[in-house]
């Protein structure tokens, strides 16, 4: 291992403009314009993946933009890791928030900064100069890898399940192992265990049966604004309990390891309010905000629209309002069950005065990765080497999609791996990674690939 | 009168004729390609006020659209008339829509079909018929009379105001006839002494200082949609009264008189319901359906934005969620004051977890011309004589704002004495104005001339 780790420490400026040649690609997945470029991204993949020694590497076209697979399986009765990550990236628009180019990456105050350096082009790169290095010094790797980085991501990875389904044995795995997220804060190295579900609705009100004038019909019929403001307004009770009947049933509880576990992250509410410009949080009473957040159930207005928008004054009793109305889900809640136990009360709540529709927009499961299995022990292990300090435990209150598809085709969980910040501006102008977790990130994959073996055998035997 | 009536029997051709060439000049007034029009439609205004022998006729220019002016003013020791009414239109579009041209006025079945035949051109016709009748039938009114007729209506009377500001002398009178409205029904000829002022207001909440992903945030903060939504929630109690205190300070409140004229009017929620497609009116409870669009206080929201309101599911927590809520008026309440209440209330129920701005974007006076009064009085006698049929009393729920500046400006109530239909299409494809409404509403005109100073004197006894 120190040999590998000095090999790293001698190789920084090679790997830094290596990366700077990919992020210099301007691989933005939703915009047709730069079509030439995705497929410029994915032959770099894939040529820069033969590079390091790895094989079978082949580029799958899709319907979309096409998908990188590369592999290395000559570790027999050792673990498989399925690395998943993205080669796409967001618009870089606007333009002239940045400092500096989007795609000419720049290194101020130890950070580097381009669209894509955190998210996720960097942090794939981190997994690919790991393996280079025992690849490159000894040529032999403690697992076996197998590497699926996609290119439309960031645009809602419309054909990685089709691919995922259909490639079932090649993609045979034990684990996946995802870095595309951050790490709690600067200087505090975790480990994200859990993600939220979503259940995501719309209702549309009809009350009369066209736009009419506020003066000549206001205080006749319910106005379908505020008959949609008065089912909202019940959605939740006094202590920020969403009062949909059911809609805790199965949730599983926090335990007092975990609540103990969030305890220790540096976290203030006065902070996090401030830094939201709000006088006061909100929320479920009976949670920290990190509870809230990350194990706790929730439901959001998305959007909400009806009636005249514009300048000014127009006396206008509307037709119809309406609502977009999501829903977080934790273990073990259901996406379908929650829509219906929603669709179910608003119905009900709903006055005789107003027509209702509800409809499902769109849905994801949760997802758990045991915090006592291998993999995750593996990655606290291999966190606390590569960052000298050892690992907080943390969820995430959002969505990885893949994740629960991984989970539902492959049968493996998932290990998220995040050498992102919080603050390092993935989605807006000025993304950067911290070049500290950027070379972090690599020791710890080291770590995390030569210690994988031996807490999956440690945790076979346990069982 | 007798002479008077057959004098409008053996012209009734002519009358139509002329009309129609009233009708044939595309006066819309909101087309800066029909300026030219509007120049023409004042000047025909003009010349026939002059042709059937009024005096002082003059086009007034304003920094918009003309006014026409004219008065006869010869009846010294009796009361002046101040008749209002517009020579400007609605823009005519969608033209396919129209059964024949909208500005080749056309009969069918009993009713003429143009642009302006009801609003106003037709009513403002009316009245210049009978004054002709009693100008080339002995040459004298038995009242004085001022004609201010505009072209502005249709686009918000900016230039009225001032005008009236200017000429207060000019336009001194003892009462405003306006015919621009209608009667409650067909055969049902009605008399509206009462209008609902209005006060317009935006709320405007921030919650999080900027947009956020309702997954790594939702559960931590107020969502301002949600904020919103409670407070609009808040506005009406179980029984749909305004839960504003002090709102209902002031209401003059329904006489029984009122409430039986009312009950007198044909009317049927059921059938008002089935017309606006809701199975259930909604509203202030211990009031009827009229009652409480004409003579109660009411609140409706006339717009609600926030959030994502385009096509499927985006999962962000909005910063800010804005609603215009306007409140109808009744005498005496102040829109200022209501304005005032409304503002102190949403403060007072808004949550300390968003940053509430409330702005006051428009408002209006309400207005009611007495029952008793010799002007209202001298209509009903009038009604009854033109249409062979007892009128019955009705308020508007709307707003006319001129009727409130008559009455600020020149001290003198207004008699909407409304000879169109509620279904006659102003400001729609085929607008007509009924036959019957247009011969019976120049009968009424001639009799309400001939009786109003008696109704006045009468008055001026019993006091």
């Amino acid at each position: 291992m120190q040999s590998l780790l000095s090999y790293v420490e001698s190789n920084k400026d090679r790997y830094l403009s290596e990366l700077k040649g990919l992020l210099a690609i301007p691989s933005v997945s939703t915009n047709p314009e730069n079509s030439e470029d995705i497929r410029r991204c994915a032959g770099w993949m894939a040529d820069h993946m033969k590079t390091i020694g790895l094989q079978n590497v082949e580029i799958f076209p899709t319907p979309g933009h096409p998908i990188v697979y590369g592999d290395w399986l000559k570790a027999p009765g050792k673990p498989t890791v399925l690395l998943y990550g993205h080669y796409d990236v967001q618009p870089p628009e606007p333009l002239d928030l940045w400092t500096s180019p989007p795609f000419e990456a720049t290194i101020r105050d130890g950070n580097l900064f381009a669209r894509g350096a955190s998210d996720d082009k960097g942090q794939v790169f981190i997994h690919l100069k790991s393996l280079e290095a025992y690849l490159r010094n000894g040529g032999d790797l403690p697992i076996n890898i197998k590497l699926l980085i996609e290119g439309e991501e960031e645009i809602g990875s419309d054909n990685l399940e089709a691919f995922v389904r259909e490639k079932k044995e090649l993609l045979k795995s034990d684990l996946v192992l995802i870095s595309d997220s951050s790490m709690f804060a600067k200087g505090v190295p975790s480990i994200c265990y859990g993600l939220r579900g979503l259940a995501y609705m719309q209702i549309d009100l009809v009350g009369p049966n066209k736009d009419l004038h506020s003066g000549s019909f206001g205080g006749t019929v319910h106005n379908p604004i505020q008959a949609l403001s008065e089912i909202i307004a019940q959605l939740h009770d006094r202590n920020g309990k969403v009062t949909i009947p059911g809609f805790y049933t199965g949730v599983l509880p926090l335990t007092k390891k975990e609540r103990n576990a969030y305890k220790k992250l540096p976290w203030s509410d006065r902070k996090y309010a401030k830094e939201l410009g709000v006088e006061k949080l909100y929320g479920e009473k009976g949670f920290t905000t990190l509870e809230r957040v990350w194990a706790r159930p929730t439901l959001e207005c998305n959007g909400i629209w009806g009636g005249f928008t514009g300048e000014g004054a127009k006396t206008v009793l509307p037709s119809k309002a309406s609502a977009k109305i999501s829903m977080r889900l934790v273990p073990n809640q259901s996406s379908a069950k929650a829509a219906k136990l929603f669709e179910k009360h608003v119905r009900k709540i709903a006055p005789k005065s107003v027509k209702v529709t509800i409809r499902n927009l769109h849905g994801g499961e949760p997802a758990i990765t045991p915090i006592d299995g291998p993999g995750v022990q593996a990655a606290v292990s291999a966190l606390e080497k590569g960052f000298g300090k050892k690992p907080l435990y943390q969820r995430e209150g959002g969505s990885i999609p893949i994740v629960v598809q991984f989970k539902e085709l492959l049968g493996i969980d998932t290990v998220l791996l995040g050498f992102g910040l919080p603050d390092e501006n993935a989605h807006a102008p000025d993304e950067f990674i911290n070049l500290d977790n950027f070379f972090g990130g690599i020791r710890t994959s080291l770590h995390f690939f030569n210690e994988l073996p031996h807490f999956i055998k440690a945790h076979g035997k346990k069982r």
